[in-house]
């Protein structure tokens, strides 16, 4: 079960049985658009403030999870979630109502696998029949938290990405639990995880978050390599979170130097939710939601019709803090994989 | 193994084998100083600012505790760790060098809870046989975040707690595993967990945490009974994180009104922690650290002594945050239940 360093593989592969994708506006009029469940018409979602917002958002990609998989919500066990808010706000407030057991979690932009990882440990050891990982992000209240003030305007370089609206969501349940549970059918399986560590190659600028993370993306992929004896030609498509353009080139460097060739097969969420040009978004999509709404809207109905059998899913996240940034540390970036398979 | 609504009954528990405690200069003149395995001189810690001092607690309780627990920090497969500031700034720099895979947590002043419950779950189910769970809180980096610049130097009212600085850290470990690897005798066992779900009462006073968290801590202890067909007698004691005197009022109140007395069984860290008089702490200690460093220097080495054979650990957390604080939210609670019995 354990699996080198930093792996598991797990014996009975627990299923994904559903997957919720709301989006904010702009993610709604990008390529990816028409596969959101939901695109929302107003990114203050009808709430007061841009957190509550983005707590509206988590409630409604959680509720329709749970519903697309057939459940009610008292079936589900545990939430693990988290958004890029101090202190989780988002989170907090938008699953209060779901009345569920919570595990809050910070990975930055990784949170998704992070989610995932720990819900589907949980599921395969049986420790919660269901469970549901999500993650979410928004452009509004992460650009006050992190860098500006909205309505001061302020000129973003090309290496910037543009922090995603949108919440993930999906449910993930034990094997034999969800056989036993009659006539429904799982989307993919979870065979895998590859946990991240903090990596830090000394990069301080908050607005070049790819080059930040690419390092620790680039480590988690060659964990995952190491630990099951794989390479790059065991996957359909390895599939990492929120580089961009720029740090896409730095992993595909990286990952050569080791003599792996991800050409072809690597893709980015924060390269895919945009259409960079005519969107202004520069370098590509960031946020713990740009991997999350991918996930949900693109990557596992792909997985789930065949047409991808295997994906190594990495969210990546930087742990950019204004604080520490302010003090003139660096943006160290940790980046969780998460090995995803058709189910038969 | 699965238990009621929220609880998990481990079918081999899980061992904790050793625990750390480093503690700051306050925190080591209150009533517990003499236990502590280390107590800085200085709240600094040799660091250029707060927010790397609070860091180096958390290298020197990590490193403390496997070497305690007969180990090389090799041998450590995960790490659970979280602490209260912003993007977890004080975990990702101080666990940085461990180079060992992190699960980054928050749970505001829970989170010691929410790192044992997951590592313990990640040991019994075999996933990693050796982790490390920890949390940090300091003083000076807590006040600046939540609340005001020390040097501003406002009054704290008598409800007011008080952030401890300190960080403490146990290792948990696979049993199977451990008896295997030899000679090594272990300090407890961790034969269950009860999860926290989100609890708001409305609370909207940030000088007030205690009350913000009492119920929060109602709710999981109420949940431990209901799920495990217990009452407070199948316990020696039950040790909430850090409610303090007013949270402890109303947690008592709580519980007699749903037929349950913990009058003299009930123990906060955050009372236990202070001379309250003496220190000038007002309702007593409070963050992440509170809890930690007393189940380290205090709770953990009764149950080893078999002082107390069964003890419900309850960190208690107030999800407070600045920006939904000012936007006129009110501060929701969580807390995380753990079962700790001496091991034979």
């Amino acid at each position: 079960m354990q699996k080198g360093k930093a792996s598991i593989q797990f014996e009975d592969s627990p299923y994904i049985t559903s997957a919720a994708s709301v989006a904010g506006t702009k993610e709604g009029e990008g390529p990816l658009g028409a596969l959101f469940d939901v695109t929302e018409q107003d990114d203050m979602m009808g709430q007061e403030n841009w957190e509550a917002a983005e707590s509206s958002l988590q409630k409604k990609a959680a509720r329709l999870a749970v519903e697309k998989a057939g459940l009610d919500q008292g079936k589900i066990r545990y939430l693990f979630a988290g958004d890029l808010l101090g202190q989780l706000i988002a989170t907090s407030f938008g699953l209060m109502e779901l009345d569920i057991p919570l595990f809050g979690l910070y990975g930055a932009c990784s949170t998704m696998g992070e989610a995932m990882s720990l819900a589907a440990m949980a599921a395969a050891a049986g420790y919660g029949d269901r469970n549901l990982a999500l993650a979410s992000s928004h452009f509004a209240t992460a650009e006050k938290q992190f860098r500006f003030p909205l309505a001061y305007g302020n000129q973003r370089p090309y290496s910037a990405t543009w922090t995603a609206t949108g919440c993930g969501a999906v449910v993930i349940e034990n094997k034999a639990a969800f056989l036993r549970s009659g006539e429904r059918k799982p989307m993919a399986k979870i065979t895998g995880i590859t946990t991240g560590k903090i990596v830090d190659f000394g990069l301080k600028d908050s607005m070049n978050m790819g080059a930040a993370m690419a390092p620790a993306a680039f480590h988690t992929i060659w964990q995952n390599f190491q630990d099951f004896g794989w390479d790059e030609r065991q996957f359909d498509r390895i599939i990492t979170g929120d580089l961009g353009t720029v740090g896409q080139t730095i992993l595909l460097d990286l990952l050569r130097k080791e003599g792996y060739d991800l050409t072809g097969i690597h893709m980015d969420c924060g390269i895919e939710l945009y259409d960079g040009e005519k969107q202004d978004t520069h370098a590509g999509g960031s946020g713990c939601g740009c991997s999350a709404i991918t996930l949900c809207a693109m990557i596992l109905p792909k997985i789930q019709e065949g047409i991808w059998r295997r994906v190594l899913f990495v969210p990546t996240g930087a742990l950019l803090s204004t604080v520490s940034y302010n003090e003139g540390r660096s943006v160290p970036g940790i980046a969780h994989g998460v090995v995803i398979e058709h189910a038969e």
